[in-house]
């Protein structure tokens, strides 16, 4: 179904006035992991809050130990409305090295339909999107179908530091029925994508420990273990003999839950360029797990990973020394069922069982977040396909993320509320790098496509 | 047999003088490393030219690029004499941590007759025991029994940079028929040594290099080999799966040379404490290959050890990074047929055939020595014997060494001369650490047994 013909005249007559407003937006450098940005950055939550303020919300400018957080609302929906939270933030990665941008990172410059500036996809274009979709349904019929909350942060940059208690401490005007999060990408240019897992991560410390002090590898080589040699077997085991990606820790597959054949068979269908991935990787080969399509490796299956090795001598040249001990990070990313908790547990019966006599190995854990995965037979995504149906002409696809976004999880968790992850990034946006772009037809797309959103979800 | 009466009493005689020398010789701080200490070392290389020359020597001291070799000469031997070349070094290593000393480390202090100083025992004790053996003969008999070169370097605490070369451009001047070394330790204490054996060994760098750059472990992970993890999986398969210490690079034990039950015998009829070198160790306990014990694991046997790792992140806390390229030193110490550059080969073939798909690992020689072994059946170690045995009153051990004297294969191959090692240190001299110390009554056994042996070569 075509949007509604006041909304689309209101998007045709006023495209180029939200591109330019864009750009204002674009022009603040506000890196939030810079000091010397502070001032950007507070300036940055000062412009969004007074384009939600020109829109018609009410907005609040919560000050944190770091970054404000701007909070804006509409609550004037007919009883019974749904209450939808959207989340974004105005913050930037450092643009650094400048050297190898096209265009400066700050002076938003359109080539080839793209907008190149720090911040276009990542996340301003995507938060800003969201303004002009509620703008248009404001200034066309002075209301919305839904009770709004727009939440933008400073701090997803630098790991979103006070964001998890600020909602904790506002979860009773926070409360909402859905929440909505544009800041991933599409899986390909015009093919509207709903992200629908995050894995989670556990994070450990291993250390070998052998002899008190480094000692020679003359004088005692061949009588002691080698920590380092011991920490390699350690790892070694953690994987199956035959060189292939599976897991071999003792109860590791367990809580794994399985995607069914839907998701499988929908997940084949895309279109996915395997030459083009690896080339991206510069792997000589793809690899992993027997059994499974390199899309399902990233998204449905965990991993066990080295992150970092450290022992003995790692300087220019020949160093004879038998180090006393040998360190290595290992992280395994989790998917639905599983808990950092219990494959802490694994980890450490699994260690304790293979390492080798005459060293000692501990196992600390650093880091851990749960996986997420979306109940895609929910009202909220229902809307959402036939919102971007009608915004991209065209059925939306069920993609998969390798990483985590822990916010996804906070949202979910403190607000016992739905999670809807849909962007309008694309491959290739560059984000985190130089040339971050934003595809200008998505920019205007996208906005439609939320307008529709709340059409679909004011029914 | 007794040494003759007449060294003896010149023995007896001298024997608080000798010790006062030593002295005076250890007051110079000649730390080779240091150059401020660079007038020290050459104002040590002048005392032992002037030390020689008192006792009737003929003495140069040659400038190198480094510190100053100092030879003497005593040629008037009957025709027919054996030459023989003693070698020692007059430089000593650093004396730091200094809060560490009981006393200053260049004021030699007896205690418990033993005396303290920075290179008491390694090696200026060592070496100026020669030279009062040599005075013993030269001032109660005019002469000696054989013809004396003595060699003392400047350089062997900062790996001997300009030994060989010099060796190489007067290999005439110092043809001879034996080199003499005093610098190792008694197997313990009262038990006169013959240093028998040295390891070589093969020092390798392996490269893993996977994707171009490091890639996010959570958009990537799973999907492609991760070269910390592969560089784990090729290091365990060095040595065999049920976790002990034999080594299956094939072909690695094919030219290691039997040492023959004699030997073998002879080595477990040493008192070796197993629990105090654990305990030196500080390992929870010693392990090693099966069915040898610890000193033939230290000394006949071959080892591959890794002596450093480093890949990834490695600081504070948790990054998640899959690694571009994970890097390992391996190293082996080799006995005698092994060569190095046969080891590299097979090394090479080894990583080849386990490397995983979808990375690449390289194979980088750093360093080479070979592995040294003393034939233990000619006349110069037969009156080796014999000289300790008069000194000691007790047989001398045949002992190995489970690192490298390259100096020793330097000799042997330009001079093609058999070389004979017998120190005097015992175990716990700390030579390289604090509170170094040289038994007195090993100084003084020391002369009578190298005076003894001069005697025993020229019959």
């Amino acid at each position: 179904m075509p949007l509604a013909n006041d909304l689309t005249t209101f998007f045709d007559n006023n495209q180029s006035r939200a591109r330019d407003e864009l750009f204002d937006l674009l022009r603040i450098p506000s890196v939030s992991a810079r000091s010397e940005h502070n001032a950007d950055t507070a300036r940055a939550a000062e412009w969004v809050a007074n384009s939600l303020r020109a829109i018609g919300l009410t907005v609040a400018v919560h000050g944190t130990k770091g970054h404000p957080i701007v909070v804006g609302e509409w609550r004037q929906a007919p009883p019974g409305a749904q209450t939808v939270l959207v989340y974004g933030h105005y913050d930037v990665q450092p643009a650094e090295p400048l050297e190898l941008w096209g265009s400066p990172p700050f002076e938003p410059t359109v080539r080839d339909r793209k907008i190149f500036a720090r911040g276009s996809v990542d996340d301003k274009g995507q938060l800003f999107l969201h303004v002009k979709a509620l703008e248009a349904h404001l200034a066309t019929r002075g209301k919305l179908p839904v009770n709004i909350i727009v939440l933008a942060e400073g701090e997803e940059e630098v790991g979103s530091e006070h964001l998890a208690d600020f909602i904790q401490a506002h979860a009773k005007e926070l409360a909402c029925d859905a929440v909505v999060i544009s800041d991933s990408a599409m899986f390909a240019p015009g093919l509207p994508s709903i992200l629908s897992s995050l894995r989670g991560l556990a994070y450990f410390q291993i250390d070998v420990r052998g002899p008190e002090t480094d000692l020679h590898s003359g004088s005692y080589g061949g009588a002691v273990m080698n920590p380092a040699m011991a920490l390699a077997r350690i790892l070694a085991t953690m994987h199956d003999a035959d060189g292939g990606g599976h897991i071999t820790i003792e109860g590791f597959y367990d809580d794994v839950r399985d995607w069914g054949d839907v998701a499988r068979r929908q997940m084949k269908q895309l279109p996915f360029d395997e030459k083009a991935f690896r080339a991206e990787t510069g792997s000589p080969a793809l690899f992993g797990e027997k059994g499974y399509t390199t899309l399902e490796r990233l998204w449905m299956r965990p991993t066990c990973e080295v992150n970092g090795l450290l022992s003995g001598y790692t300087g220019e040249g020949a160093k004879t020394v038998l180090p006393a001990v040998a360190m290595a990070k290992v992280s395994c990313r989790l998917v639905p069922d599983q808990r950092p908790e219990k494959i802490e547990q694994l980890m450490r019966a699994h260690v304790e069982r293979v390492c080798p006599p005459g060293v000692e190995a501990t196992v600390r854990p650093l880091h851990g977040g749960n996986p997420w995965r979306a109940d895609l037979g929910g009202p909220l995504f229902d809307a959402a396909r036939r919102a971007l149906a009608t915004a991209f002409d065209r059925e939306p696809v069920i993609t998969g993320e390798g990483g985590s976004i822990p916010v996804v999880g906070d949202f979910q968790r403190i607000l016992n509320a739905p999670v809807l992850l849909v962007g309008f990034g694309l491959p290739g946006e560059n984000a985190h790098a130089p040339n971050e772009w934003l595809s200008e037809e998505n920019f205007y797309k996208g906005m439609r496509a939320m307008a529709a959103l709340w059409e679909e979800l004011g029914k």
